[in-house]
């Protein structure tokens, strides 16, 4: 083994600093948000190449929704994924999958069975608690959003920039007191493999530091990435704090969960997929705080698409190290794309309206 | 469920802000420090009381040194912990469990087996890596040093305030480019319940944010608990970068690892001490960056001797954030509680000789 340098200071994003930088990932969103309806939610599918990507996870939070995560473990049989659905809708949304799964299957994409067509489509998933916040607890996701979201993904727009904010699964995404989202981060390893992540910022915990009203995670930007990231001005904070925002608390039966997916371009085994999923929530934890509670289901899967080879030591520290952080460094960008929303079940401010000093 | 109050930022730490807060937990160094021998590495040991505390564990890191940490799982059979071993010197240093061992049974505490005296202690380890660094590789602790570590912990003063810095299993730790050690802190919560942690630092990682200086932990301090820590000087930065220090860097075949043990005075089962031990490694991963890694064999403990009721879901949410932050105030009080060392193998610098314009 050599020198294993932390050069993670001196990285740069990918060419979006988002999940799609993985040659052959595709994300795509579908939205539900109709306030005569009630709804604030939706769902969004992370597509794999039509062989698939070789996929891990790791399931932290005490109250997650998931679904086909069993079959990721490294001893069981499927190595493949061919996608990944994140969903708003609570332990509902995982029905959001059958829409991805049919889907897939109407184009012959699957784990094979041996006569032409016959195939079953792996399609782990997770969900967020988002229920009754566009004012009516049944609106929520089902097969057909599953499906929009899979059709959103496999169009050219698909290869695109990740659409952070109210979008897909984070339309109706809160942290603590604050608005949540869709957040994504890349960066480019020194070898040149690509390491990226998508989350779904939904915690019972927050992503503000209540004495300075920072972000936790914007001290873990790429070189230039967050320039213009100041704090707030005392003002803001006072007002910030009399209105309740910063010591975040849950209130009722409340469950939340942030959810992340990684993506490389490195040849990973499904333990090592496991591993960098695992790392993934170290970067909740460095974004969120408290995280992985009672309260959360917080859930990180990461998908290896090999396009590179195996990794040495040295670039799979350097992959762990990266990956994590882009988990963090998702969660500040989707703190910054979050918007204020309100509906008839309340009011979601977000960190920038909060705090206008702070805007880049 | 009641609303769920984040209170921690208004908590107040116990009377030592130590382990030993946790009423029937002690704790003992044996330390090992000889530039003629050779030796910077030693043993720690938390001593439950005499009918044992029930225990959790979370291993994280790639490369795990441990002992007895698979009987911790919640199916398996036992459920009470008579001790938790943390040791130096790598696999080698899991022998000063034998001598935890045979101390415990030379008083007759262990899982009993029937007739009178025959028992078997059960003592978790896991060991951090300091292979050579007092200049001797083969100068590790052994059995003789886990039975002076029991002794010491089981002594009058192992009630007292645990010794922090460059004692027991933390003598020869290293975080990144700075001399890591024994750190500790505890916590009061709002029902009075206690809970603590004492963590090893020692890992791959680095504590300190390369771009200002400070510990990564520092802002997650209770209210006056870090009053005079400031941020280094731009001098102090300069000439940190300009040695190498704030880039953290492993090099050659090293193996690093950062411990930590949780206790808590409240009824928990072994899957909740589970869930508390795994809390403790977000606690980790928010005062050490990067960690979990490759090179890490990062292991936390929980430990529950229950003195109180079992938690409702609102103290188990307050027990699970306040434990993850007491793992990550323990890291900065071992920052700061680390001495500067140099042996024939190397110098390491301690943060506050680095920085003494941060000097609290």
């Amino acid at each position: 083994m050599r020198g294993v340098a932390t050069t993670v200071t001196r990285m740069r994003p990918g060419p979006t600093n988002s999940l799609t930088d993985v040659p052959g990932l595709q994300v795509g969103h579908a939205t539900l948000r109709d306030s005569a309806a009630g709804s604030l939610t939706g769902s969004t599918v992370v597509l794999a190449p039509p062989d698939g990507a070789v996929g891990g996870v790791d399931v932290r939070g005490a109250a997650p929704g998931t679904r086909e995560t069993d079959l990721l473990d490294p001893r069981r049989l499927v190595k493949r994924v061919n996608a990944i659905l994140l969903s708003g809708g609570s332990a509902y949304g995982l029905a959001a999958a059958d829409g991805v799964m049919n889907g897939l299957e109407s184009v012959g994409v699957g784990y094979p069975l041996g006569s032409p067509g016959s195939v079953v489509p792996i399609v782990p998933a997770a969900v967020v608690f988002d229920l009754g916040r566009g004012g009516r607890f049944g609106a929520r996701p089902d097969a057909s959003t599953g499906m929009a979201a899979l059709t959103a993904a496999a169009a050219p727009g698909g290869k695109g920039p990740v659409r952070c904010g109210s979008v897909g699964a984070g339309t109706g995404a809160v942290v603590g007191k604050f608005k949540g989202g869709v957040g994504s981060a890349s960066a480019v390893l020194s070898t040149g493999a690509v390491v990226a992540a998508l989350v779904v910022l939904n915690a019972a915990g927050s992503a503000v530091d209540p004495h300075s009203g920072e972000l936790y995670g914007a001290r873990f930007g790429l070189a230039g990435e967050f320039p213009a990231l100041r704090p707030p001005t005392a003002a803001e904070l006072t007002a910030a704090a009399e209105a309740g925002l910063l010591h975040g608390s849950v209130e009722g039966p409340l469950r939340a969960t942030t959810l992340a997916v990684l993506g490389t371009d490195l040849t990973l085994s499904k333990a090592q997929c496991t591993m960098l999923a695992s790392l993934g929530a170290d970067g909740l934890a460095r974004g969120v705080r408290p995280v992985h509670t009672m309260l959360d289901g917080d859930t990180t899967f990461a998908l290896a698409v090999p396009t590179r080879p195996e990794p040495e030591l040295d670039e799979m520290h350097e992959l762990l190290t990266a990956g994590a952080d882009c988990v963090t460094r998702a969660i500040v960008n989707a703190a910054l794309a979050a918007e204020s929303v309100t509906t008839s079940a309340g009011h979601w401010p977000s960190y920038l309206d909060t705090f206008p000093s702070a805007s880049p």
